[in-house]
């Protein structure tokens, strides 16, 4: 019964996938008797806690009640008060949590916590869904880096547009309003200087191309823009350009020098990041990016940032959307990487999703071995 | 009930698929008082057509017995006698057919026999997975041209191999076993000199890495080997390559010229066929291949010939076994196709069938508008 519970209490913390960040998403579900008698979710950051929503929908049943949590309660005072010390003023007398929190710092102190106080605990519920729903935050706590994922559009025979065409469409509709779930889930939108003056996109969230199932979840008031960062090592982005000029969003600069002529935009950030091969080095990017609490990140990029992240093993996951045309041998390729000389050097993923959008496929892959 | 006595007929006619060709599949059901009395299919050219096994089975069973068969049962003396006569002797009065036979010069005519001789006919009862299950044999019927495969392998980036390794495996094993099974369902394989050269293929059929469950249907001795047919418009293959010096299959070589080095192979027979802008023409070879009765061909190329079918739109399925790997843009692609200028230009197609095997994708691709 503890799964079908947590299983609840995971529902209940994907309801802020796209609003809790940078905050992880956590669900939390009281029962007793066998009925649930408290149900709460976190919806942002400065927001109660699932734990104190559940609390006061359980009123005085939480008396000798479980608590199902999707992650380990916190016990600081942050933005609000610790969950802990409510779990146990409501008389709660089991807590079952999913997974430990990933902050070295503070991971297994509330369980200590809890047992010390009377409250018998059990931890791994599943564990691994738990993770999944907050892999950005979870990679960041324990590594310090991210969670990227490469988005691309290509057609059957790995070609992302036409050289003589500005700008195409590869996918259909179905997969151009997925792509915004994915950005409505981010933390960030990496992209290149070389996308921005090519394709001139806005790279936005767009409520009104959210499917209708997104739309019930995230009303058209909550939608978090993500941060836009763009790399341009050579300042070539000029205000003329839609990021800029059209969105609302705040916009990272990644560059080796200041460019002045953006120091006055209020919504304009520039960020130094040190050289490789004359190259931004994408690795103490990341890092950085990390350390402003940026959990997930989409890269919307051309061939070339994506094949240098991806021959750098820096992609957790590439989303690629599949349209059944063939463009041919002479149009713009999937990813530019070095030559690779032995079929052991190619790199290997594993299909971890496959699904059908409208007249388009999409993939899911992550790395075959752990990065 | 039609639909599921005729479902039956053509689970019959699948038994066939590996060994009737150049004769169409068939299966055929006798049903009396609600109860299956008789069934039959045809196993391979020359022996008993699926009527006669039925009706066979059926024995005194078939008086005032309808029968249910894939195909418009025949009413010529070819290599056995008539079906037609035999349904009548038997005292079947009632026949359902999935389909009027192809060939327009005897289509509908058994039917108008059999009405006259009081048999009641229906004809319509799933016509389209009767098509499916012989459609080089309808394709040819109706057009003279052979239905044509392409099968390739890739990354995910639409590369098939590395430049630097003359061979490669991307795909898995599954895959591998199930291009065995698309081959044993082809009259013919087609290939390039450019492919023999450079990978040395055997394309035959090896019985041993077929599945277990096309194991099943398909015994080891009745294994048909398709026909190999190399376009090798310059005369470049020699003796010194697998499909000569090892394989039993029965090559046919498309020239422009007869090389005589190979005029005495009982097994290799050399077709002429003329050019267009210096190459083969293939429009015209097809309709060639479709006079000697090939019905279904499977072509395993490199991307140049898979290319100039693509783009001639010559393709009526592309089979794409698509490895989760990335080889980057320096590596050999899938398509050779002269470069399109517009989006409106791009190849079109469906996904029409997705499969996971083992570790890879197997994606089956149909044109999206009619060729």
């Amino acid at each position: 019964m503890d799964d079908f519970y947590m299983n609840r209490a995971l529902q209940l913390a994907y309801r802020g996938i796209f609003t809790t960040d940078p905050n992880p998403n956590v669900g939390c579900v009281i029962v007793k008797n066998n009925h649930i008698v408290g149900e709460g979710w976190h919806r942002k950051a400065g927001d109660m806690h699932a734990e104190i929503y559940a609390l006061i929908n359980a009123g005085k049943n939480s008396l000798n009640a479980t608590a199902y949590i999707t992650l380990e309660p916190c016990n600081h005072f942050g933005k609000t008060p610790p969950c802990c010390i409510e779990l146990i003023k409501s008389g709660i007398n089991r807590v079952v949590i999913a997974t430990k929190d990933p902050n070295p710092l503070v991971s297994g102190k509330s369980l200590t916590y809890l047992q010390k106080h009377g409250i018998q605990t059990k931890v791994g519920t599943m564990a691994n869904e738990a993770k999944k729903i907050n892999c950005g935050f979870f990679k960041r706590m324990k590594t310090g880096f991210p969670w990227i994922q490469i988005k691309m559009a290509s057609s059957i025979d790995g070609r992302t547009s036409l050289l003589s065409e500005k700008k195409c469409w590869i996918t259909d509709s179905f997969s151009r309003s997925d792509v915004q779930k994915f950005r409505a889930q981010s933390s960030a939108i990496l992209s290149s200087s070389a996308t921005v003056m090519i394709d001139n996109p806005s790279l936005n969230v767009r409520w009104n191309e959210l499917d209708t199932n997104t739309k019930v979840i995230l009303k058209k008031e909550d939608v978090r823009q993500p941060i836009i960062i763009i790399i341009d090592s050579k300042n070539k982005v000029t205000s003329q350009y839609k990021i800029i000029n059209q969105s609302s969003n705040n916009i990272w600069f990644i560059r080796k020098n200041i460019k002045r002529e953006f120091l006055s935009l209020k919504k304009i950030k520039q960020i130094l990041v040190p050289t490789k091969n004359e190259n931004i080095d994408l690795l103490k990017m990341f890092l950085i990016l990390g350390k402003k609490q940026i959990n997930k990140i989409l890269v919307e990029s051309g061939p070339k940032l994506a094949g240098a992240l991806i021959k750098q093993k820096l992609a957790d996951e590439i989303i690629l959307y599949m349209s059944p045309k063939i463009f041919g041998h002479e149009n713009k390729e999937l990813f530019y990487i070095p030559k690779l000389h032995k079929l052991s050097e190619a790199l290997e993923y594993k299909f971890t999703d496959i699904q059908v959008l409208g007249n388009d496929l999409r993939l899911i892959l992550t790395p075959k071995k752990n990065i």
